[in-house]
């Protein structure tokens, strides 16, 4: 880190945006943000009864050596400026996103690891996303503004390929250990609403102020909510005695703020996201009842928290969301394409149908392209006036 | 809802406004009332042993339902513009309103209901509200910026009444369940505490920026942080050995943000503001003790949180502190006619006495009405000089 | 109180800056601030298995009765016109400053007082505080944006005081009761959580906005994330078996917070924030470790929530900072003094001798102070002309 404090958001925004958004706006949204993964990851991952201070202890540790760390790599490649690393706000909000991806990996394989190896897989996660991230928005020129493709999926398949290295047959059946109190469960609960209502912080702080800012909200709003209600519904459908369980009430809840990711500002409407909500909120439940153990027993992919259900599904359909959405557009380019040529083609044949009444005085052949037809030429005797002479 | 966004507060605010505020302020304004609905009151709600998880989980779900309904009823009377339904954060905050009304409602049956109740519930009440707000604001003008009124006196009844027609006997002896745990009062305090941080900001959301938001804020602070005091005054006079009551804790702590609500624009004083807190913080310790009993026992009225004591009482002082301002202002635009009257008419016989005075050569009878006794006429002989020649 | 609302902001910020900070960001940091005070402090203050409940409500009343009282004997000093003392939000966070040193003060004495007590130590505290602040910043002119002095070391060392004063022998062994259960440690952790994520907003809230707050937001970020770091190295060092003491990870991590107060707007960099946060945890850790009961032993100063390791020892650090850093700035200005001197005289030498190069043409010693070396003087035979005709 440096001694000058850049101001790299000078670069992007006009000054008076700055001192209003610059500080303020951001630093409301990055506190926003640091209360979804301090207190409300933090409380989430507290679910067990006898890990929940370590759940949360973990989660402070690795929050603060990621941010440091990615504020380094980070710092490197866009900040770096004669010899020096330009710190401002703008770094820490992208290295909280980096930290995000690593926070969501722990989650596959908490209360297996010492503090010492979480720091590891951090220290070696965060440039592997700093590059994955510089791939896809840098170089492939993706759109992913919320995060479902380069936070949510990336952190998700780390996170498992993490698990299966650490694959213990030990507890192939499950750990006494492994099960909630009921105030672990409450407190996880509250966790999850933190996260809920904190969501749309995330999802928006990187779009540019404006209407897609303020579109990305309301998406995020309505695609959580719409989860919220697909949660209960199809939870208490599925399990035992029309009960809702916990485990998907903490986690499905916020599948679509997963989803919604890719697609929060583009031009799709409140409908959409309510449809994403569903469908992630739906994909996260049948993955907990059907796919982690499917995971667990064929393919030794051990996941404590469930973040293929709450990250991978959701951020899959976030991400063909967006594709879809993409390739609607180019759908809808390609019928603008085909709607311009056919309206001229027709319409400029119709037109010509039209010009050729006969009242319209078209000009016979032999005087195409001749002045004389209808201008006054004079000084000599023009074409026409020898042809109107010479004509009986 | 529609694929439009309309941005209907362009239209009240001027765009540099909107800018930082429609989406900004109103965001962060809307995030303070998230939390203090989903945190505050989920946990605030949840200090019952074993009802904890129930209380968090059905006001989460509540609240997502009565959200999207109050979105589309609302939506179709204030946001309907050619076939479609205008959605911004605005529309968000105002649907936030209605649903307020039901989650408070819904204290007075807590734990006597299933969710599927709850939600009819709802169903039935977003529109109640949205016609009551209507009728309240929009055609008797009524002023309630903070909804003393339409939000909480409106609440109250209708849960009340709700409780009414789900008597039930076997539970007039109270439950064995309905008792705290020591972590659920604690937990139960922090969500009032939640509540109570971000109360001025529900208050103050809707007022328009300047002089009177920034009063609304600073009046609702200064209720609040007078009931607090009171709270542990009275409580600990009236309970048994001078301790203070949990319940009294978690809510009369809180009344002062109810009774403010419709004067806390108003050209009151902190004074008025400090005295309100105090008042409806007792009518809610008073109410607890003696009201709840009394109307559970005479009226059949079962009343779980204390919704009476807490939103009913502080509600109606609420609309007679209005009243009251409001006949005062009126009674000094009276005063300020009669001011203007007697002054006027006093001062001016007095000055008409004093230009009585001999020396001021006050015009003789005859002279009224005449140029000639203070003007030198040209042309012909004036009747003043003819006078003055015939005059001996 | 008074009748008229002040806004004393507006004589210190522009009006357009009011209408989005003096409202919207001072609310929003008030209210961060509220949160920490209520939520974060009350929770930290809640460790103790039996004495939670107690923690957080003596918390929100102490606050509720400093804060009024601040207002009073504040606005007394600074805030009172023609009778009257003005109002506004400004007043509530210079009061919320004044709080927090009694709440932290409070620490020290923790479950051995009455409420009675606490109030009346809240009312000797608040003029003291008041007149201590007014001599440090406005009658010495010492800077301490962040408080490390006017409140931590302020109240740090009130605390002990009373706690010298409040002595009791029967508690030098410890006390039955004075132990954690695991909820109440994992909920005092997540109020220190609640603490760290919004100290930024305490820090830079009295900062004029620009690049000043900018970097106070910055500097207290790096030095808290140092912090946790540190605190968990350290305490895994010292402990036995290489645990984390709870305690420990409740403070140390915050001290970095405390430390950077007085230094945080300066120029001070990125890495003197990260030195601070390391030594302040450090020093907030040892001091657990061996001062607290060093000084209960042989001082019979019994400090119950460890108040001098976390706001007394990182209080003085950020003040020795603080005069590092301006002797630093003042060795940096005779440095550019002597910079200055040096720089000239030798290259005003240098310069010198440049200038005696031959071929320069230096006029001869009788030229010198002579026009008609080099101008050509008209009207009558100059002396150099005189000169040149007698040379030979």
């Amino acid at each position: 880190m440096s001694r000058v404090f850049s101001t790299s958001l000078r670069f992007r925004l006009p000054v008076l945006l700055f001192v209003f958004q610059g500080l303020y706006t951001f630093f409301s949204l990055f506190q926003d943000i640091q209360l979804m993964l301090l207190v409300g990851l933090g409380l989430l991952l507290a679910f067990m009864k006898g890990y929940g201070v370590s759940a949360v202890a973990y989660n402070f540790l690795l929050s603060n050596f990621c941010m440091q760390w990615a504020l380094i790599v980070q710092g490197f490649i866009y900040h770096y400026h004669e010899g020096k690393i330009h710190l401002g706000l703008y770094n820490l909000l992208t290295a909280e996103f980096a930290t995000v991806a690593v926070l969501i990996s722990a989650g596959a394989i908490l209360g297996r690891t010492s503090p010492i190896q979480l720091l590891l897989m951090g220290f070696c996660e965060v440039p592997l996303y700093v590059a994955s991230e510089w791939l896809i928005l840098s170089y492939f020129q993706a759109v992913d503004i919320g995060g479902s493709v380069t936070v949510h999926v990336f952190s998700c398949y780390f996170g498992l390929g993490a698990s299966i290295a650490l694959y213990r047959s030990g507890l192939q059946t499950g750990h006494p250990k492994e099960t909630p109190s009921y105030i672990s469960d409450l407190l996880s609960l509250v966790g999850a609403i933190f996260l809920w209502v904190f969501w749309p912080s995330f999802v928006s702080v990187l779009v540019h102020p404006g209407d897609g800012q303020h579109r990305a909200v309301l998406h995020t709003w309505v695609a959580l909510s719409a989860s919220v209600l697909t949660t209960f519904a199809i939870s208490s459908l599925l399990e035992k005695k029309g009960k809702v369980s916990m485990g998907h009430l903490q986690n499905a809840t916020l599948a679509g703020g997963v989803a919604i990711g890719t697609v929060a500002d583009m031009a799709i409407n409140p409908s959409g996201a309510f449809l994403l909500g569903i469908l992630s909120s739906l994909a996260c439940i049948l993955g907990f009842k059907y796919m982690t153990p499917f995971l667990a027993n064929k393919f030794r992919v051990q996941d404590q928290c469930g973040i293929h259900n709450l990250h991978g599904l959701p951020g899959i359909i976030g991400a063909v969301a967006g594709i879809a959405t993409i390739l609607l557009q180019a759908l809808f380019q390609a019928v603008g394409l085909g709607v311009s040529v056919i309206v001229s083609l027709v319409g400029g044949f119709l037109t010509g149908l039209l010009l050729r009444l006969p009242f319209l005085a078209q000009p016979p052949d032999q005087f195409c392209f001749d002045d004389e037809l209808y201008f006054q030429i004079q000084n000599n005797c023009s074409k026409f006036e020898v042809l109107m002479a010479t004509s009986p």
